[in-house]
């Protein structure tokens, strides 16, 4: 799989090559590659031909300039271990970067048949309204488990679902199934990503533990670790919102999680949405896709 | 003219209101609407059908977002007048909005003829890419026309060169021949706009005067005056170049490019320029369309 995924990162770096312009170049060589899961996601789905390479390749440029977005929005200091883009070169060419890949990604989308480029573009709005629902929703606690997994699903498992059905309809497979697999799995996968945030340390995250209720995010185990408490704890939790945490008040939370089970919750939810997942592709003898889905339940746990 | 443009305006609100975010409905709505130049060419090339409203709609929307993102990278303060999106409601805002209306007018761009979306694609990747360029060219004085020209190409005039090439495919017309009108008048269109940042008052701008050159831009009428200095004027013009300018300075360029007729060879350029696309349109009996040329080169000189 490394040697596929390799060809498509090749792939990126000759559409970003062809706009021959050597900042450009030298900014997207500078970016980190990440897990790929969207590339190996197509190639599986796909195999291993040049439409499902180019189509992987679309898709990860596509998430790239996101990311570039997401960086700058948030404010975020580092991205996968590394210092971002927008901390090191600054906001502007971070959003420039992001736009170019876009409109790059987008071009190339282009090349496809018309129902697939429109099953993307579809998801990329998704994304960019999920990214604007966060903004809103951590301008204060949010209580409300039905907005949070609607966010979740613009922002993340949008692009996701439409990966694994575009897939689908270049291999002639069911894009329902797919679609639906890619959804779950979408979802699945931020929420444990919300989950780690909390469990793991600044070190095995690449960037401070935490910091997602200090920027205001209100994610899972914080929803259910709000519904367990009684009001004088939930005033307190809500007091701590969006603020610098000391190390007294990330125990404090830590500890409650434990005692409430809200990590474990918010954990079983997703590993539930994995299990239809998996079963999904279990149904279409699709063993490495249903095998994607238990690495990304279990990493770091 | 007014009322097909409403037709416009209607299928933009349409396309944001599909989105079913109050959020962005509202965010939408404070925009202002600007000249709509690449509406009017769409219905003037290809006509008033329900096709080119939308291809109108689409790439007005596009143009927006661009502008959005332009405010951002240029910390723009105003925008036609009123106070940018970016300044009131912040660059995370603006950031988004503009992704939304990309990705929003991607989406719609994808019921259209590969070769139509293409094309356009094609033009805001170029778009993206001249963002980029203009920031890296502001970094120090610029005396290099080319560089200068090839940045105005793909910033201003790829999309309004694609604008046009894109009407002309849908009304079965010559693209090259539109797409070259496109090209030309776009090109005159941003020289005339540097020009107007240096001969006219704040107030007509709505916005400060003489600003790009503080904000270390080397527009054509002071890549002119360079040519025409001394040494030791050229070094007096360089050291100005990216500083607030007091009203003394402001009146040395200007006296300058009086003398040395910058602005006027600036205007020559522009108007050559649009001389052939007023032709190119003549030769097709779109009387129309030439008159748009005609009234961009004449404005508020």
């Amino acid at each position: 799989m490394r040697e596929r995924v390799e060809r498509v990162e090749e792939r990126m770096q000759q559409m970003v090559g062809s706009l021959s312009n050597e900042a450009v170049g030298d900014l997207f060589a500078s970016l980190p590659h990440g897990k790929r899961l969207r590339a190996k996601m197509v190639l599986k789905i796909a195999g291993y031909l040049e439409s499902s390479i180019k189509l992987a390749a679309v898709i990860e440029l596509i998430h790239a300039a996101s990311l570039l977005h997401d960086d700058v929005i948030d404010e975020a200091q580092t991205r996968r271990g590394e210092i971002s883009l927008n901390a090191s070169e600054g906001n502007r060419q971070a959003i420039m970067m992001g736009d170019i890949l876009y409109s790059k990604g987008f071009e190339e989308l282009t090349s496809f048949d018309r129902s697939i480029a429109a099953k993307i573009a579809h998801a990329v709005t998704l994304l960019s309204i999920g990214e604007m629902m966060d903004v809103r929703l951590s301008g204060s606690f949010n209580p409300d488990i039905e907005s949070y997994l609607q966010m979740i699903y613009q922002k993340t498992a949008a692009l996701i679902e439409a990966t694994a059905a575009a897939a689908a309809m270049l291999a002639g497979k069911d894009e329902k199934i797919y679609g639906l697999y890619g959804k779950n799995l979408g979802i699945a996968f931020q929420i444990v990503d919300d989950i780690l945030d909390v469990t793991q340390s600044s070190e095995k995250l690449g960037k401070p533990a935490m910091h997602d209720f200090e920027e205001g995010k209100t994610t899972l185990p914080y929803i259910y670790l709000y519904e367990s408490l009684n009001e004088g704890d939930r005033d307190k939790l809500i007091s701590m919102h969006g603020k610098k945490l000391d190390d007294a008040q990330k125990n404090w939370i830590r500890g409650l999680m434990e005692t409430t089970e809200s990590v474990q919750k918010a954990y079983l939810y997703a590993r539930e949405l994995g299990e239809e997942a998996i079963a999904l592709m279990r149904g279409e003898e699709e063993e490495a896709l249903a095998q994607i889905v238990e690495d990304m339940i279990e990493r770091e746990f």
